[in-house]
């Protein structure tokens, strides 16, 4: 049993659902300080964070991540209990084995073993590690950015913990995200008896030409870094549920994960103008929960990653910004180079969520060949 | 207080909410039996049923309607209680007042008088009362027809008191219905992640074309008789709730109202194709509940009914085939000329359902010329 493992199980075992810590990051703060950290617990609200740092001096690496995870759902339905770590071979079971008290284990056995190897290594090494990031992520990593960004503490370089992996390990990496964008679109009617539409104005009926429009744009092509914007919708309700009624509005929740070739406001205009077009009586509110951003290919942080999963696993991952949204959309404005690398990720947020003990331990391995690319001297 | 009001006041302060007859039909019966009609009561499952005829001989003449009302809503809400038939002013206040227990009494009335002016009248008079036209309507009306049609008992002549007056008594009688057919619609797709759409197809996005072009189509231009077909959705529904989630399916209820420009099969035939034309997953099910009927407007009924408007009011109805369905849609089948003629609709089904007591003397006496117009001697 290495130290990943035993540390990894240490941290599974507390139910820590979002947006609760329950002392997880005491547990890490107790690890790093005697590697000679500086550790500061900065709580937002409900939610506990950690920014821990050792050392001043540029360039700075982070190691980012959450000890929150999501409900287990019904724990009867797990074949070992959601919160025992329990190891069946080489897998062991638990709500954030994969999604990502793991990575957080492997970044502090890479640390310390690092730190033991190169006790003069250069730059520093720092951990930002919140408790909010399945929640409503409001109180988590973003205030803990705002106030390393208002005291003028720099980062050059950020690792983000999340399972980036699709079929094995380290096969891929995010170097961005789309951009998320959401609108809670209603139109309106008249409501009336379906035996007098003459006295009525079907709202589902009156959207059916816009609502054909969009659902064919091709709103763009994406590009060199991006897959093109998609617009989905997921969630379409009108009527009273009685079968002759015709209901007075309809509402149309739908999202677009945007590329770098879209801004919020392009899109906003373009579906604003597709509505007015059809001279539709609506609403519509948006929400906008990320920027795209991105990381080039070309950059220190990649190209160590790359080497430090090449050293370790005999390939190299490729690069993607495929997926949901992640913290590194807090991190990315910063001007910080952000990427995200973690274990497989075929399991999260399900039943029975689960990780390769042999994975983890290769993982750490990659963690620290990154930190000897970045930070060796 | 005439007879007319005095019968209206004693049906309507029974709480016969649909299926429930709760003894109305003894209170016709026992009044109808002194006038000389013989009475059946016809029970179907739950529903009281009755059928009383006075002579044999042909042409008959049935007066039809149903002793059942909706349901109240809340009684709070009411002016005056819903089985008070409280009368304040000209107006009568309660659940049944318009819809329609008034036009019962009036039947009653109207044939007593006519009966003693016209002891030796030709034909028959007889009486087709459901307590099963406000529910489901299986076990009602439909079913004593089928009686009736089974033991060759034949009538020539039905006159039903639904409320058929729109802004002032007996402007208009409905000589016809349009047919109603409705569909479930259910589109499939697969259920996937908002952020990765290429692992799902999304239901409501396949559906949109189709949709499009359902709502745009025009069906038919009606007739002489019937407006043009009309498609309306009542309730599209699809989504998870979850604003991450690409549904799996989406389902839609829609209505035809439709003229004799068309059938069931060719309006089901021309939905298919749209669909299939789409190339939708779908499963659809389909509802029949009436077929489309008309009583010409040179039939012996209708000339009767509007003489006999025109002898009491001073004008002629208007013959129209708009609204809801009735159970003349049951009795038109027979071959026999169906009219529908009561008092004002505007209140029916809502709180507060009210009716003109001077309308139901009127009406009273309009039922009764019609009587004179088609069986005295």
């Amino acid at each position: 049993m290495t130290e990943t493992i035993e540390l990894a199980q240490k941290l599974i075992q507390i139910d820590s659902v979002t947006p609760n810590d329950k002392g997880c990051q005491n547990i890490i703060a107790d690890y790093l300080k005697p590697l000679g950290f500086d550790t500061e617990h900065l709580k937002f609200g409900e939610v506990d964070n950690i920014w821990a740092r050792k050392g001043t001096e540029a360039p700075c690496f982070v190691f980012a991540g959450h000890t929150d995870v999501v409900p287990t759902g019904p724990e009867s339905a797990w074949t070992h209990p959601p919160f025992s770590a329990h190891i069946d071979g080489d897998m062991m079971f638990g709500r954030g084995t994969a999604d990502m008290k793991s990575s957080i284990a492997c970044f502090m056995a890479a640390t310390k073993r690092f730190v033991a190897d190169y006790p003069d290594h250069k730059g520093s090494i720092a951990y930002l590690i919140t408790s909010d990031e399945e929640g409503p992520a409001l109180d988590g990593t973003v205030k803990v950015v705002e106030t390393l960004e208002a005291r003028n503490e720099k980062f050059k370089y950020c690792l983000v913990g999340e399972p980036s992996s699709s079929n094995k390990l380290a096969d891929s990496i995010k170097n961005g995200r789309r951009g998320s964008l959401s609108g809670t679109l209603t139109i309106k009617g008249i409501q009336g008896h379906i035996a007098y539409p003459e006295l009525a104005d079907n709202p589902i009926h009156n959207m059916a030409p816009a609502l054909e429009q969009l659902v064919q744009v091709q709103w763009d092509h994406g590009n060199e870094y991006f897959p093109p914007t998609s617009f989905q919708i997921s969630n379409i309700n009108g009527g009273t549920g009685a079968t002759n009624v015709i209901p007075g509005d309809v509402v149309i929740q739908f999202n677009f994960r945007f590329s770098t070739e879209h801004t919020p406001e392009s899109l906003q205009e373009s579906v604003h103008a597709i509505l007015d077009h059809h001279k539709l009586d609506y609403t519509l509110d948006w929400n906008l929960s990320g920027l795209p951003f991105i990381t080039p290919a070309d950059g220190e942080l990649i190209r160590a990653v790359r080497t430090a999963s090449d050293n370790v696993m005999g390939y190299k991952p490729i690069l993607s910004t495929a997926g949901g949204t992640s913290d590194g959309r807090f991190i990315a404005p910063t001007g910080a180079q952000v990427i995200e690398l973690g274990p497989l990720n075929a399991t999260i947020h399900k039943i029975d969520e689960q990780v390769s003990v042999s994975d983890l331990n290769q993982l750490t391995e990659i963690y620290y060949h990154t930190l000897v690319e970045l930070l060796a001297k």
